[in-house]
């Protein structure tokens, strides 16, 4: 078994969730695979006596359930995250038909303190445009095109499992480095950053300023920066807007 | 995508679950796979509004699910049978890591005839002894050791998602044959027959005939003749006894 230090570092979180009984359903089906972190944000009721009834055994994990009232304050420390989606252009959640999401997950897994959050959205709507933004990768659970949306603690159910099975084989593959990685508040600081230093030199279209900002923020989630590359290219920043200054 | 009516050789089989939301539950977890038949044996209550309501968009599902007083009468035409079971003797599921399981299904699937059916039991029990004997092959979901029990819809999402992702990989590779498979009644005669021949060979051990009768089910269970070999085994069978009786 792999140690249970890598397995808290996966966090489920559910994003304003409707009824109480898929809360208690989640907690269910998270510790059945081995997993004990689940997150709220805003959601309708909670504690609510429906969550602990159908949590069963698992009422320990909604005692120690985190509540928050925003997605950004819930995400303040993840250093990758993420996002569940019906839409055809995320990547199918399968790990074991995919290598690459496979080896993400195991060398982030590897840094010192790494937190991977992964977001479900709500019953009737998941996650919007803005929310799947802040994820470095959109995945989506393959399902029947015809009638695609799963029930929310299936989901979770779904996720877990695969994330336990990929946990059972690795154990011994995961290397711990010294590698520090950078949380999602760091990351907007860099994108914010970026962001001024852009119209500072008159770098956006002035039709369409949203479409390039929107584009660069994909591309840094994408990288998935650490924390020492992630101060590079805020000093690299930095050291422009003092030059800009200096010619005012 | 793999032609509908090979899905339709698959059967989700709920043997007395006692809530009518957990079946709701499966009806639509299995159509979010592409799956739509569900089977019950001797539920608690059933058509139930609350099945209706959980099932959301597949009460399509429901309106087609049949439901039995036993479950002899479940599996009469059974082909190939599955029981789910949390017992460590049980084969693990992830078929994509059990290649004998794999080709076990294909192979299955391939028959004119064949229906594979797979049992879930009650909520609080699972499936009895007695139930599991029935069953070709005895499967296990990867669950958390200490807290291994999963809701039954859960499970039924579990198993229905790893046989979509089956059949989505081996479109091609599903060869129709002329094989007739046996079904479950016809095993039932070959197991009786077998029972009365050893008896009147006295091949029993007086002290203890019920454990061998075990074994030779099991056996046969576990070999999953075809039509053709399962009649050859029958006329073996009756030219021994009418040798028999010939002596007396």
């Amino acid at each position: 078994m792999i140690e249970s230090s890598l397995k808290n570092k996966i966090e489920f979180i559910l994003v304003e969730p409707s009824h109480p009984g898929n809360v208690g359903a989640s907690a269910r089906a998270i510790k059945n695979m081995g997993f004990d972190k689940l997150c709220l944000v805003n959601p309708k009721s909670f504690p609510d006596n429906e969550a602990f009834f159908r949590a069963k055994g698992a009422s320990n994990i909604l005692d120690n359930t985190k509540v928050f009232k925003t997605l950004d304050e819930a995400l303040k420390d993840s250093t990758l995250i993420f996002g569940t989606s019906a839409r055809e252009r995320s990547i199918p959640w399968p790990l074991r038909d995919s290598d690459n999401l496979t080896d993400i997950i195991l060398k982030e897994l590897g840094k010192r303190n790494s937190k991977i959050s992964i977001l479900f959205g709500r019953e009737e709507s998941g996650l919007s445009n803005e929310e799947l933004q802040k994820c470095n990768y959109q995945i989506k659970i393959p399902s029947d095109d015809s009638y695609s949306s799963l029930n929310l603690s299936h989901a979770i159910q779904i996720i877990s499992y695969e994330l336990k099975i990929l946990f059972d084989s690795s154990e011994h593959i995961i290397k711990q480095t010294d590698v520090e990685a950078s949380t999602e508040k760091e990351v907007d600081f860099l994108i914010k950053h970026i962001d001024e230093v852009m119209k500072q030199i008159d770098f956006y279209d002035k039709e369409n300023p949203k479409q390039v900002h929107t584009r660069i923020k994909k591309l840094i989630k994408k990288i998935n920066l650490d924390k020492m590359e992630l101060g590079i290219a805020r000093g690299f920043l930095s050291k422009i807007e003092e030059m800009l200054n200096k010619k005012d």
